[in-house]
């Protein structure tokens, strides 16, 4: 409701005591990382906090997140790198309509918290963290350091992506003077695979086409390969980015069944001659230029036919 | 010989016309964007100026090697990012006695040339390079800034390894700031894979076998893999990281035939838990602790037991 600067947060967060933080559903290094070095930040001023999200913390972010205060009920309650409150998830839902300060870089976010720190040319939450520590006069300790370059780093594809600016590089310099191991983790994230996921990949492959001369490439991903695979829902993500890697494919298209197994996500990344979202929204989804999706009903035969469709004017 | 500063080397550089710059064998992104800088620089100054490499410049770096001057017979040669003769390749091996200036980062560098100018702390030699333009009075344009992003993100791991200092992230910055194209150039060098080298993946992957309580982890690729899959020597690089990326997996091995198929070159990655130079200097090799190599002569499964044999002791 009401917008404020890095500053004013940090001066809304000096006057606050028994603060909860709160990290989005499904957590990924970004919300892990902002709800972790703030908490640190806020218990090194002696504040009474601690941090809460509905699903554990990923393996591949530990020792972010400290111990927070023992049990406290919450005076003032900050969201980090959540849009909206669907993204509570169960456990931390009820604080929804109680939110004192939401700090966020979605320019999705859904404006619901009483205070407002959105900035939207941010990579990554934790660049905004960062500014609000430093804010808070709190020095950037190696702890809080590895916390903030897990979030851009994670946020960036190890500033790969196009969203990273010549200021995620620079902070990303001023964490590694303040010691963050960033060789760590990386190897983590970017470069650890599960014998499950790397299965799945295997079988996911198997059912790699090619259509289009070549310029569009599909895989499936089946409920059956889960279970064959002893592979996690989670397990999916990243594949979907695998067919359009390959040298020469303009679109890469990856089917996942659904939970039901009525029909099948469609998950499309595209080189810059070919609009994702034009060819998804014919298909009733939508998203972004070079990375769109929509939900096909039926067997998945009957789902490439109607992406190949859907993509025919402009392959 | 005599080292030189960068200050030193640019004033070298200034009184010098006729510059043959010369890149190392089988390219990679360090030599092509240092050679291809330092050309562009000279270019801009108004000197007869080219470059030249023994090897073709890979699909992966399009772009960046510009024009040189036609015909001209150099009157002063530089090396760039070329720690040895021997890695001059078969063109340009004449000028391995008569080069003026050699601009490197490796530690191993067997100072060759007239003058050196050798700083080992950088992670590329394009670290060096920009340093040596600006000491030039050259400013950098965007296609200046391509060549030396390149050869940063390349040497780097997209910022992802050891190497990677502070000072890496901050000339990235300023390199954005020039305009460079990074998510271009990241797209063509991380994420682009070739058919032949998925499908070379894949049965590799067919091979992998799991040793030592799991904490080891082989691949083997043999020639006839690289003919059945219609694969270059090149796709073969790259592989070497997979079996150490997966998780719980201490040392991943690849074992790779060689051309005259009498024995296996043993590529061996390990986590800090295994000193990978230790376990190859038993087989007459050797590396750094995290990354080494050897070669064992017979077939496979002698070169499997007796990296085993050689590990033994550390798992």
């Amino acid at each position: 409701m009401g917008r404020v600067s890095a500053a004013q947060a940090a001066e809304l967060l000096k006057g606050a005591d028994d603060v909860l933080i709160l990290m989005h559903k499904s957590p990924d290094g970004d919300t892990v990382g902002s709800g972790s070095a703030l908490l640190r930040a806020l218990l090194s001023l002696g504040k009474r906090a601690r941090a809460e999200c509905s699903d554990p913390i990923p393996r591949a972010f530990p020792n972010l997140l400290p111990e927070g205060t023992e049990e406290f009920s919450p005076k003032f309650v900050v969201s980090v790198d959540i849009a909206d409150t669907t993204l509570f998830g169960e456990k931390i839902a009820p604080w929804a309509d109680r939110v004192d300060l939401c700090i966020d870089h979605h320019p999705s976010n859904r404006d619901y918290a009483k205070n407002l720190l959105l900035e939207d040319d941010s990579a990554a939450t934790c660049e905004i963290i960062f500014k609000v520590i430093l804010e808070l006069g709190v020095s950037i300790t190696k702890e809080i350091a590895d916390c903030l370059y897990t979030g851009i780093a994670t946020d960036t594809g190890c500033f790969k992506y196009s969203n990273t600016t010549a200021r995620s590089h620079r902070m990303a310099a001023q964490l590694i003077e303040c010691g963050c191991e960033f060789q760590k983790i990386n190897e983590r994230v970017f470069d650890t695979i599960s014998r499950q996921k790397m299965a799945l990949e295997q079988d996911a492959l198997k059912t790699l086409e090619f259509h289009c001369d070549d310029r569009c490439a599909m895989l499936t991903l089946t409920r059956e390969m889960l279970t064959r695979n002893g592979a996690a829902e989670e397990d999916m993500e990243g594949i979907s980015s695998l067919p359009r890697q390959i040298e020469g494919v303009w679109v890469g298209i990856t089917l996942k069944e659904n939970k039901e197994r009525t029909g099948y996500k469609i998950s499309m990344r595209t080189t810059e001659q070919v609009d994702a979202s034009l060819a998804c929204s014919k298909l009733g989804g939508g998203g972004h230029k070079r990375a769109a999706g929509c939900m096909i009903p039926g067997d998945a035969k009957n789902a490439r036919e109607k992406i190949l469709a859907a993509l025919s004017d402009q392959l």
